[in-house]
């Protein structure tokens, strides 16, 4: 039998239900998991124990409603938190102390979940990286940008963490740490109180260790849907994109085993395009929107702080700052238009499945990996979800990502169920 | 001649080319209007002198290498500072210090502008009045949400001012204290460090006395667009609006005599109906997306402070949590194909005429009036511009409102710039 800190929420939930478990023996259990690991991970910021148990405390004395009360649950350092300090990864903000909850924290908390932390996040959510390493293998990087996210919930320091993405900052680190990344609709959820980059392609992200787990967060943060059982799809476009040969060999594999399976199951799975609309590459579009926007989104920090970014952020920046408004409005423009492209492809397909990153996690912790597997479904704004579906030739983990067109989150969610329970052990 | 707080920028900029008057000189100006006046019109809600003289010093000694170096600009109070404290116009933020500048703030400052105090907002933007009055008769509210940003415009304690929109927080206030109002396409200009309401809706806006001072403010900012001379309109639409009934008989007949001018100048109006979308009422639509979005941005607020929040707040907020999310979904479906239709409209018209708000600024400061002459625009997300062109029975400014598709803004500002210098006096 697994031990508490390993469960997924559904089985916390359960367990708690059931009594086979204290909330306070569930907590210590987490509690415990980090002091051993923590050193070495290096997944969490701040973590405050006196007020954690503080808020352990209120909600022991208290009748469970939902699955979520009482779990704990780790925020990136991009979101702000009233009681504890929020960097942003950058020294510019050290120490800094908001005055309110980040939206999505402060409904979290409503409904009984506790926080246990901020996370490492990269700088601004950019490139630099923290000092997380993968719990996989301490010598390779997590990802990022949402790295100490991913790290804590592979480790199994916590069920479910926060992240966000704005190129591949939930998928990439979801799949180099071999978890569950789900990365939302552009809008799905509000990003009031989280450091903004770039307003067309922000979006919020959670990081689980089983996709079932995503159906009751969205059913608890959005008090309408309802949780959807494992949804067998009808047909899938397969996209290996204009990047395949890079990608390396165990991933190719992978991703055809994977859609082989897939057949077996009677499910049509057919090869599709999407690199592209009309003459302008995607991945280029994207870079284009997120330099343009990055560089007036942190104009203070540009103007006023410049010598304490980082020599990546600093360069993103700059090169914001050069590109003319009519290639950012042609940028947008191409979105669109593949935007609208993807809605007619999508009404014959149910999802798009694709590689999650070129690989496993890279070895050393000065680069965070290649978001380039991620940037263009970001520009187009859907959600995504990747699953830990594999092994590389390092024995690190591979993901499978899946995407979908806007709004679909929870039909993407229902059809990952499926694939995660159908095909893992096949 | 007037004097030099009256000014517009454009002529601020050329009484500072030629030497009429030193930046001392001009500053001196606006803060001895200031002292005289804001006693009675409570425009401001913080004002650091000590560091604005720090500010005017260092640029007094610089170039100017811009039109807005060395100028003015109030900053509506939801927006960070990090050398001024800031309050959302609520109480539970009393005495915040953010630890950066709002990105609107950083790039105007960089540009050489600086600030010359945060202005009142209502709370959270959204109704609840601050404690401003209506220049024009204090008596009356000047509108809201960027209340104090229109009234120190209009009573020329300074040059330009920033607000922001979410329902008809920039139109109404311009169009009650008579200054010409920009609220910008959603997405124009990065939001980072401005208090969120709701993602789908909040766009950032200014107030001037001029709209050749639009034109300077999008050229600075926009590094590459050019400026443009007042562009003659060739068609236009005009749009009474289901509420053309509920309008003053004095705001009818400035509408319709606006229009009868723009036709004496070889210009085609036709009236254009662009209420609704199918069944789906605008009006409606908008508020169940401001209501939905504001809920979700707002759960901190709500969730750990409802009881210092007014009243009309926390039953937006309240209301919103009530709302479903397929009722969302359909209001933002609407506006989606709203927006498409709006497109084939616009492709006819070089934008669309309406009222700016049912007539003059109501008696009293307990309410900043109606926004219904707003939403429709407001959840269709392009550009509108109101122009102070007449007066009503109270011998109080009224407005009529610009409105154009998505990203149309520099066309719009050439088309008001022609409009108001055709218009005005004929």
């Amino acid at each position: 039998m697994s031990e508490i800190y390993q469960m997924t929420i559904s089985e916390l939930d359960k367990g708690l239900t059931r009594g086979d478990f204290s909330l306070q023996e569930m907590w210590q259990s987490c509690i415990d998991r980090v002091l051993e690991r923590d050193d070495s991970v290096r997944a969490f910021q701040i973590i405050d124990f006196e007020k954690m148990q503080e808020s352990i405390d209120l909600k022991s004395s208290k009748k469970r409603g939902n699955e979520l009360f009482g779990i704990p649950f780790g925020v990136k350092d991009i979101m702000d938190t009233y009681d504890l300090p929020t960097q942003y990864g950058s020294k510019i903000y050290e120490g800094f102390q908001p005055k309110s909850d980040a939206a999505i924290v402060a409904s979290l908390r409503y409904k009984g979940s506790i926080v246990f932390g901020k996370t490492v996040t990269t700088e601004f959510a950019y490139f630099e990286p923290g000092k997380t390493r993968n719990p996989q293998n301490l010598n390779h990087t997590p990802g990022g940008s949402s790295q100490g996210s991913a790290a804590a919930v592979s480790d199994c320091m916590i069920p479910f963490a926060l992240g966000s993405q704005t190129a591949a900052s939930v998928i990439r680190p979801a799949a180099y740490c071999g978890v569950v990344g789900y990365k939302s609709t552009v809008g799905e959820f509000s990003l009031g109180g989280v450091c903004a980059l770039s307003q067309s392609l922000d979006s919020l992200g959670f990081f689980v260790r089983h996709p079932s787990d995503l159906a009751i967060i969205r059913k608890v943060l959005r008090a309408q849907v309802q949780i959807q059982g494992p949804k067998q799809p009808n047909r899938i476009g397969l996209v290996r994109t204009p990047y395949w040969e890079s990608l390396c060999l165990k991933s190719q594999t992978l991703l055809e085993g994977v859609v082989d399976d897939i057949r077996r199951q009677g499910v049509q799975v057919d090869d599709v395009e999407l690199g592209s609309v009309g003459s302008i590459d995607l991945v280029q579009a994207h870079k284009t929107v997120i330099a343009f926007e990055s560089a007036r989104s942190r104009a203070y920090e540009f103007h006023r702080h410049c010598k304490d970014l980082s020599d990546p952020f600093r360069e993103l920046l700059t090169d914001g700052w050069q590109i003319s408004e009519s290639s950012y409005r042609k940028a947008l423009d191409a979105r669109n238009q593949a935007r609208e492209k993807l809605k007619e492809e999508l009404s014959q397909y149910d999802f798009f499945i694709s590689p999650s990153a070129p690989g496993e996690a890279p070895e050393g912790l000065t680069s965070t990996g290649d978001p380039i597997f991620s940037r263009a479904w970001t520009l187009l704004g859907g959600p995504a979800i990747t699953l830990p579906l594999g092994t590389g030739a390092n024995h690190l983990p591979l993901g499978v990502q899946l995407s979908a067109n806007l709004h679909e989150d929870d039909k993407l969610v229902a059809h990952a169920l499926w694939l995660y329970e159908n095909i893992r052990d096949s």
